[in-house]
């Protein structure tokens, strides 16, 4: 196990009916003028704005709001965010929805006290001062809720990059899986595939001896496909919604990958995806994770067949161990499938000839990306040429 | 799954030489004077006190320091620290030391800034105050590193009472895996029982549908299952302490407790033990845990099936399920005796014919404790007896 930092400061308010307790959080956490920030339509005509605004009220907040996030949130609404807080005066962001609502939240609390461009942070420069962010979350996915991470995409060149720093975990997130009950089954597969791809970037590691944080993936992981299948067949289940919103969380504030090197080489190839056809993050990784797994696993065929046997119910090959390690990827495959998401690139609506396009916007270049197995830009135009044609 | 809150703030700095970072730790989080908490000598011969104090004096930082906490740590020792940390205007607490050590002085750490005795939040007044809190830990047991608990035996009738509430928690841990390789064998296999006590309290619960959690402690429980006999076997063995010392911490830290009912009638039982003998809190574990399982089982042989057979890796006997939920006790208690712990009252040098006493202690009256199973004074007694006799 390596050394490492561990710090999860978030206040987390989870259950039904939470959103009434916004206004006194914000307080709680010093707010005395909120940004309330949301996405499209789904939001207010649930009447959940007017939940938070009515709980903001009590509390005495004055707020102003801006709509409008976009799945792969863009910078320029960010930038419109920078303008509107700084008028307004405001202290805290409070983000109403999923991980794209929440990521441009916690850009726009960023830039706001930054004297420069916002998007430096997301090219590499350390931020030292963000406001204050709470969330009420509306999907289970990103994880951004418990995250130090913001993915960002600039929309000049639908360039899509990350800024991440413990000063940008929320100060508290509200949970209530209730308001995930509305999701069509697409988000919600699309969410669970996200949840479950940030689980593997971390247990798919070269470092040794790290069996806590194994054993901490496999059991979101078993949570993931017992529970992804039940709501799917009923979206009402509240008990399988809370069990996969909690699991969201776990999956991605990080105490499933400390102490351990992690890959994130497949989530970066789908940032390409969803930044080049503005496909949604979850069903990019569908198509990519698997074909990444196909493309490496032989780098340590033995640590594929541990997620084989511990998470997928594989029987131990013992005379084939390649098998065990191939069976477990093509049931993660299948599981994927039957969640209705697709499977390689022309389900998810992409195409094989654009793959130069989507190496050049990686900017792999002749370098190396380090991870589980070094990929270069020959391993990755493979990778993408697997997920091009993947099948059952 | 129940609404719940969860809120661990505590910056968790993990691994080999960390304890040089103290000072600058403590004026992260507001220390200016400090009192330097310690158990007996083997903090003060390992170096451990000397590196500290060397970290804080680099910092600037001026000290103060009280040793001598026990095991089961007395309010006598509090009183003092309470008042050589008024007289020293000490503005933060770090515990060097385990669980004994840092419980000590989240009391302390209570009674300071409170006109009244500190006891009043061992006897079920809520704190609404208390100073920061730091620890270096070394022994991986109680979780205190992680948790919001404190338990503190008052020294005029050994009775043994907790506080509970989340200002208690740390605001930093250091924890290095290396501080615990030279822990004798028996302190390391009682760490290691109380781990798993913390886990199987929040495992048995009546709430359904917490798969979630469900598994995380189920990844617990594996990890010990492996990990432990590995230091005993080599107590060097620096990669298996570390997995341990996180594990404790998770164990602890409520994340694998969150939205469930919880039953600590075990632990509690056990105290009564450990308060009348002065027993470690471990050995008493080792013996009193597998007792109230045996008894309880049957309130729900089906959850003990899913130990029996998720940890303890029996195959399920589909025509005699309790045969199944006995055999996972079965092997819980030839675990632990392998590790070198006590599984009975003679084993732990504890009296059949004082049962009474602890069933006075423990203060049952006429009334019920609420728990998997509701438990009246005769079932305590009856548990009891369990535990006296226990064999393999």
């Amino acid at each position: 196990m390596e050394n490492f930092n561990f710090y999860s400061p978030t206040e987390f308010v989870f259950g039904k009916g939470r959103a009434a307790e916004t206004g006194s959080l914000v307080k709680k956490y010093g707010g005395t003028r909120v940004l309330i920030h949301y996405g499209g339509g789904s939001a207010v005509r649930s009447g959940l704005i007017d939940t938070v605004k009515k709980s903001l009220d009590e509390a005495g907040v004055p707020h102003c709001e801006l709509g409008g996030v976009q799945p792969n949130p863009r910078d320029t609404l960010i930038y419109k965010g920078i303008g509107l807080g700084r008028n307004e005066n405001v202290d805290l962001i409070l983000a109403v929805g999923g991980g794209s609502v929440i990521d441009s939240a916690k850009g726009i609390a960023l830039g706001i006290p930054y004297n420069g461009d916002f998007w430096d942070f997301y090219s590499g420069k350390l931020p030292e001062k963000a406001l204050p962010v709470g969330t009420v979350l509306t999907i289970a996915a990103a994880g951004s809720e418990g995250s130090g991470n913001s993915i960002v995409t600039k929309e000049d060149g639908m360039l899509k990059r990350g800024a991440r720093n413990d000063i940008l975990r929320p100060k508290f997130s509200i949970m209530d899986p209730a308001l995930t009950q509305t999701l069509p089954a697409y988000q919600t597969a699309c969410g669970a595939t996200d949840i479950m791809a940030h689980i593997f970037e971390r247990y798919f590691t070269n470092t040794p001896e790290v069996e806590i944080t194994d054993r901490l993936c496999e059991a979101v992981l078993l949570t993931m496909l017992k529970e992804t299948p039940r709501v799917l067949a009923d979206p009402d289940n509240y008990e399988a919604r809370a069990n996969i919103m909690w699991a969201g969380m776990i999956a991605h504030n990080n105490i499933c990958g400390v102490g351990r090197q992690q890959d994130w080489n497949s989530h970066n190839l789908e940032h390409e995806l969803s930044g080049l056809y503005d496909v949604t993050h979850g069903a990019g990784l569908a198509v990519m994770m698997p074909a990444w797994m196909e493309y490496v696993y032989k780098h340590n065929v033995l640590r594929f067949c541990q997620m084989s046997t511990r998470v997928f119910g594989c029987q131990m090959n013992f005379e084939n161990p390649e098998a065990t390690a191939m069976e477990g990827i093509h049931r993660f495959r299948r599981f994927l499938k039957s969640i209705g998401m697709p499977i390689n690139f022309t389900e998810l609506g992409a195409k094989e000839e654009d793959i130069p396009v989507l190496v050049e916007k990686l900017g792999i270049g002749d370098g190396k990306r380090a991870g589980f197995m070094e990929l270069d830009r020959n391993d990755v135009i493979e990778i993408y040429r697997i997920a091009a044609h993947a099948s059952l």
